[in-house]
């Protein structure tokens, strides 16, 4: 039986989980593709490099194109990551006709349109479910099982690393820093954390996401995005106080009319939200359809074989689509204008942290500024007396606002005298 | 352009969310499909009664052979519920060459293999997503997203009318038989609740995830069942007492020789599981694969359009498949030789509820009995001191046991003289 031949462009942490469960389920895989699939050759950095797995040498090769111009390579699985030279390797291998599976995120998050575009031109598949929420097989959910549905919210904890960092801070009372060098040193959080902290991984998660469940194309730059650099210990012990926890949440909205917005923050959710239990470096994503309701997809977020186990799904997926002949009529392109929320129209529950002078008519002339932009005031709540400052923090909770207009409130409180910081903002959910 | 037709069994609950959104989002299932797609004709009881939604008449038929012999259309879709003459329909259906969507667990359940089995004969499809946990993707995400790995596990709460009895008696403290009253009312039960409270209607739904998970044929007989009619308000107290949540959990283990198991019972939950916080008439199920770690999936298990969803879901899969030409070979059979476990060979954890004379030794003859038969203890409570007649109740939970020395173990206690009644017995999971 002739088998399915695939090229890997990378042997690192996912790409020898890739390795590890093509040999190791190679009877299952077999039984559902109807032929052997075998990793024929496998692009490295360094030939020499000691391996986790045994590999045959002969497999190993250092130029990517020796994979990509082979002809007897039929799909390609790319684990390397990056953006250049990975997307020219990508676009190469569909120009010449090989099925795609990728775990790329921030390629498809960039790139994803063009790459699509090419698949469909040369009749091939790009498969991508690794690129979001490692083992969550979230991509194909949105793609298939809520095709026939209406989806109008997506909202996701979808980057591990800051979810360690935000849970260790909700249950252990450490502090930011503290938190981060401890997942740095744990291998949870790169020695330059930014790409996670700042929300800029999430951030590329949440673009694919929209682009899939509003079938619009979403780029990077229309996510609104705030990391968790500036989340401290207070905030985190407050939310708590009020029922919440604080969570780097994903937030992918569309109303009736098709207006779209899209965003990273720290939130705070409700406890009884079941996004509010997501723990560690578990990722969850929950989906919201017209006709479904409410739905939640939770599993590890990242590692190697949670990862892997989505590559290879793809993997099977591709093959399959090769045999029965019918490659590059999977995903349908999005095909629904993007038209974009204003911050006038983007209405969410607000939290708001100020310090303010302990003394008789602050509060008002505080309920005054909101009263001025229309925004209502939900609750209010002194959680400690004054200070030796004379001077005491106030927590608001806000109904539903328009961004634009708490904005402004945040703006002109900080122009108050009798407030003397504005420590911090969140939005509110659930 | 030529539209997809089909023919729908059924106008109850779920058919009439089919119709209507197939209808309300027929722009979009044309993208996906490129095609527009059509119900052509509707199977009813009685023509001349009132509809929910404005149906053609001319559409409506009493006759099943009406659409089943029709040749222009393409995909059956049955949500009439039942097994006979139901399964009788099917068969013929498939063997006119016709596709076949159904939300038949009792049917999937009893017949799926024989159902399989013509289908593949004749290259057809039959799709069930809807048959289990309603608007939850499970069976998609069993054959497609886990394709690559080795399932271990699967728990599950998959019975939305048990699930809101259990959350209420947890929650509100009311009695078994007051809140089945409520749920008939509410129309969460029905007014013969036996299929729900016990366990046949989960167990239904754990044979068909066990024989997709398992590539293993697993039939209605082979699952250990047992309902919640003997659950009573002391032990949901006592489970809360001591960090647990009992819900009616289905559970299918398989272990590294393919020895499977298959049950579904109440059982204790850690609060901390995830499964734990699945309230009401929400579904749940949880997925361990070698490879990918535990995941979960939690949604809406019952309900008009959450079901209909993944009915109209499947029809766009079906129809996607028939202009592709690649019908019939979506499903692989179940390949794998059915070893079950024996009592000796099933282990959990237990807890019990003993009723007890409330003075020395009485412990002390208690554990002999333990000991005698290998069964290790973990923990033992005495929740409250002896009460006027001299007795009190005493908890045991065990470390993991076979299930047949537990029973012995239960056997052998209700026997001694210092043991007035063994009131409950659970399996404890997490």
């Amino acid at each position: 039986m002739k088998p399915i031949r695939a090229g890997l462009l990378g042997l690192g942490t996912v790409g020898t989980g890739v390795v590890r469960i093509v040999e190791g389920h190679q009877e299952d895989l077999q039984r559902q593709v109807g032929s052997p699939i075998e990793i024929r050759k496998i692009l490295v950095k360094d030939k020499t490099k000691a391996r986790e797995i045994p590999v045959d040498p002969a497999k190993l090769t250092e130029d990517p194109w020796e994979i990509i111009h082979d002809p007897d390579i039929d799909i390609l699985i790319e684990v390397m990551g990056g953006v250049e030279p990975t997307k020219e390797y990508l676009l190469a291998a569909l120009e010449s006709g090989k099925q795609v599976v990728t775990a790329n995120k921030d390629l498809m998050a960039l790139y994803g349109q063009e790459i699509m575009a090419k698949a469909r031109e040369k009749g091939c598949d790009v498969f991508f479910e690794a690129s979001v929420a490692g083992g969550i097989p979230i991509i194909r959910t949105l793609i298939e099982s809520f095709s026939s549905d209406r989806i109008t919210k997506i909202t996701g904890i979808v980057n591990g690393t800051t979810n360690y960092i935000l849970t260790k801070m909700s249950q252990e009372g450490a502090a930011y820093e503290a938190v981060l060098k401890e997942a740095q040193a744990l291998g949870y959080a790169e020695a330059d954390p930014t790409s996670d902290v700042d929300g800029l991984d999430a951030a590329r998660k949440m673009a694919i996401l929209a682009t899939l469940g509003f079938r619009t194309p979403v780029a990077l730059e229309d996510v609104d995005v705030r990391g968790i650099r500036s989340v401290t210990q207070e905030d985190i012990r407050f939310a708590k106080q009020l029922g919440y926890e604080l969570k780097l949440l994903g937030i992918a909205e569309r109303d009736e009319n098709d207006l779209i917005s899209v965003s990273v923050q720290p939130t705070m959710i409700r406890k009884s939200h079941p996004l509010a239990s997501v723990s560690g470096v578990f990722n969850a994503v929950c989906v919201y359809g017209e006709a479904v309701g409410e739905t939640m997809f939770y599993g590890p977020g990242a590692g190697q074989l949670p990862t892997a186990t989505s590559v290879v799904a793809d993997l099977v997926a591709a093959a399959k689509n090769m045999k029965l002949g019918v490659s590059g009529k999977w995903a349908v392109a999005p095909y629904r204008e993007k038209k974009l929320k204003t911050d006038e129209q983007i209405a969410s529950k607000f939290f708001l942290l100020l310090h303010v002078e302990d003394r008789a008519g602050v509060l008002a002339q505080i309920a005054r500024v909101f009263a001025d932009f229309g925004v209502s005031i939900e609750s209010v709540m002194q959680p400690s007396s004054g200070d030796s400052s004379g001077c005491a923090d106030l927590i608001i909770i806000t109904h539903h606002a328009a961004k634009a207009a708490f904005g402004a409130v945040a703006g002109r409180l900080e122009s108050l005298e009798v407030v003397r910081k504005v420590k911090s903002v969140y939005r509110v959910e659930g």
